[in-house]
């Protein structure tokens, strides 16, 4: 699929030689008349210099951006005051390219941990990344390309508001694979759009979105150290936002659930992805923290690797949740069929629940019957191919 | 290895029929003369039936027993009214062969969740199993045997203490594999001492030793609905607890700590068993969060499957633990080999590395920086054999 990116953004990419693969590692996202920006971080302490330094230029720049540079392949993360040099240098060396601030310019960085961040290579590749950027579907696909590590595909979503017979565009690029977690886990997210917002603006309709999506998700239970996503809006389109704000979040929802949905279907090793619907629990906090527990339970999810209906892992890891609950009263539903009545087994049709559980994609239901809260939690199995991706990842 | 129970127990096993297998299944403890009891469980809100009922019947009967039942195959949870009845059916039907109050009679179950307790076949077995019960090593390696599920080997230990040219024995077995987590996980413990002592005596002792050894061990961090710990007193030595309490709590927690080291061991698919040594925290309880975080974490326990010294990943667990940390004091050393300095990488040998990771067990230290309290936590690794134990479970 390719997708038109929103006005006002130039986009290239290139091999830098930071992956030992020789892929393209490098991705540019150039504003050259700005744009306002908005942000959120991983909430693990240890984090990664280019989410200090990028954390930083937000402040100091006051959320306004001129051009966002990420690399794959290394992390740059617990990389000392060296590691923090080198964000900063890439920034500068940029900067100086395209003639702004440093603190105009966002970094971002994923891959490998604890080893130092290959400078020179970047620098050298710049004044190229810059003279090729341009507008356009093929340089966005190539921008959503370099980001990848060990994601399979890539992942783009879009969204069109029309306002006064002006298109506004919406367009998001994801990676993801391993690592992701409710809190924002080795997830980079880039979202780009025509609109004119102020960062402040921009922020709140972020931090919705992500909670409709990005924090419903899990692979592994792990937080990462540099997950970012990013919020641009070149304000090209001339619509404001106050003018489409309804539209304009219910389709930043939309881009960010389906690019959601792509990491988890794409998480390593995944064979099925699991639409867990939490619901009648007390609150939609409450039905995340269950949703959680059985996200993460390497139990429940090895069961689903064998397409198990396995019900009683998963009416266990409610239990353990920390919410406080009363079994004789959760139903658990695999698509149509009951398997768990009052907290109990209750007969119903196996080969037909392992078939389903076959599939792709599904749907297990969990009726908690504390309250009127609900939530859809994605999550997916853990499988073999999983450890086997995980096991050598730096050796 | 063969133990020498205490005094004042007799055992027996027998395989009723509950496994499929046609193992043993079926596991009994009597004391003629009584014993003071004291146990912990699971702190999962989703309790088994056995719990429920071992619970009622410690209260009822002040802490006083006289028989353990254990059976393996079926772990009577989540099987509502019917599988309350089932447990008290069992403690009935026991008690009336020797004798005594239903309430004298403690019951264990371990297996799948969900299916009803088979207790026309424990009935058949009990006028065998109980008149088979004998003092002896031999009898106790029956009953240690009969308890476990998909263990690969009987866990024993054993302590011995003088007083007064009287020896106190202290024996324990347990039962562990897959869903072993810090707060007492699918694991059953049962702890046989000839010490005399009264049930709130032993409840101090248990608790202590518990936290020593059970609490810090993860297999793969799920928490169980049916984990037990039983502390039995016969009082047939003599000896009482008060002219031996230091020299009985070092025993009891030597015990506890062996019986926990040996179910990380045969943890399912287990390779590696790592002691995750965490120093200069502010807290044990902040150590243990941190051990839980690295032991939990799918990513650093993939890792060393493969015996890879990816520390960045330990590190990552370390940041999202929910602890307060400061990552420029973190040192980390594999075995005498420091890998990784002040948060950041510092150069070691790897191959060095790898093949100290090779070892079955080898030692991780974490010195966090941020004060004097430290505490081992065992864990073990992430192995794609225990995803394919655990993806055929029930099917």
């Amino acid at each position: 699929m390719s997708t038109n990116p929103p006005q006002g953004f130039l986009f290239s990419a290139c091999a830098a030689g930071i992956k030992a693969s020789g892929k393209p590692d490098l991705a540019l996202a150039l504003v050259p008349e700005g744009a306002s920006a908005a942000a959120m971080f991983t909430r693990n302490q240890i984090v990664a210099a280019p989410v200090i330094v990028g954390r930083e230029h937000l402040r100091r720049g006051q959320g306004l951006m001129r051009a966002l540079i990420v690399n794959a392949g290394n992390a740059n993360c617990a990389t000392g005051k060296q590691g923090l040099k080198a964000a900063t240098s890439v920034c500068r060396g940029l900067a100086k390219q395209i003639q702004v601030s440093p603190h105009r310019v966002f970094p971002s960085s994923t891959g490998i941990i604890g080893v130092q961040l290959p400078v020179e290579k970047i620098h050298a590749a710049l004044p190229q990344l810059v003279s090729s950027a341009t507008a356009g579907e093929h340089a966005f696909d190539q921008f959503a390309n370099a980001i990848l590590t060990t994601d399979t595909h890539k992942k783009v979503a879009a969204q069109s508001i029309t306002f006064n017979q002006t298109q506004v565009i919406l367009a998001g690029v994801a990676k993801g694979a391993g690592m992701i977690h409710p809190n924002m886990a080795t997830m980079l997210v880039y979202l780009f759009t025509d609109l004119a917002a102020s960062p402040r603006e921009l922020q709140t309709c972020l931090k919705e979105a992500a909670d409709q999506s990005f924090n419903n998700i899990s692979i592994d239970g792990d937080t990462s150290t540099n997950d970012t996503a990013l919020l641009l809006a070149s304000g090209k389109s001339g619509v404001q936002l106050k003018s489409v704000r309804n539209e304009f979040l219910t389709s930043l929802t939309k881009v960010c659930r389906s690019l959601a949905g792509q990491i988890v279907a794409d998480g390593e090793g995944v064979k099925h992805v699991v639409r867990l619907n939490i619901e009648q629990a007390r609150t939609r906090g409450e039905a995340r923290q269950i949703g959680r527990a059985i996200a993460n339970s390497p139990l429940v999810k090895t069961a689903w690797a064998g397409a198990d209906p396995n019900w009683g892992r998963i009416l266990a890891a409610i239990g353990y949740s920390g919410v406080k609950i009363n079994p004789e009263r959760i139903n658990i539903y695999l698509g149509e069929q009951q398997i768990c009545r009052h907290g109990a087994a209750c007969p119903f049709d196996h080969d037909r629940a392992h078939a389903y559980m076959s599939e792709p994609v599904y749907e297990i239901r969990i009726a908690l019957g504390a309250g009127g809260a609900a939530l859809e939690f994605l999550s997916c199995d853990l499988t073999a191919e999983y450890v086997r991706i995980n096991a050598d990842y730096s050796s």
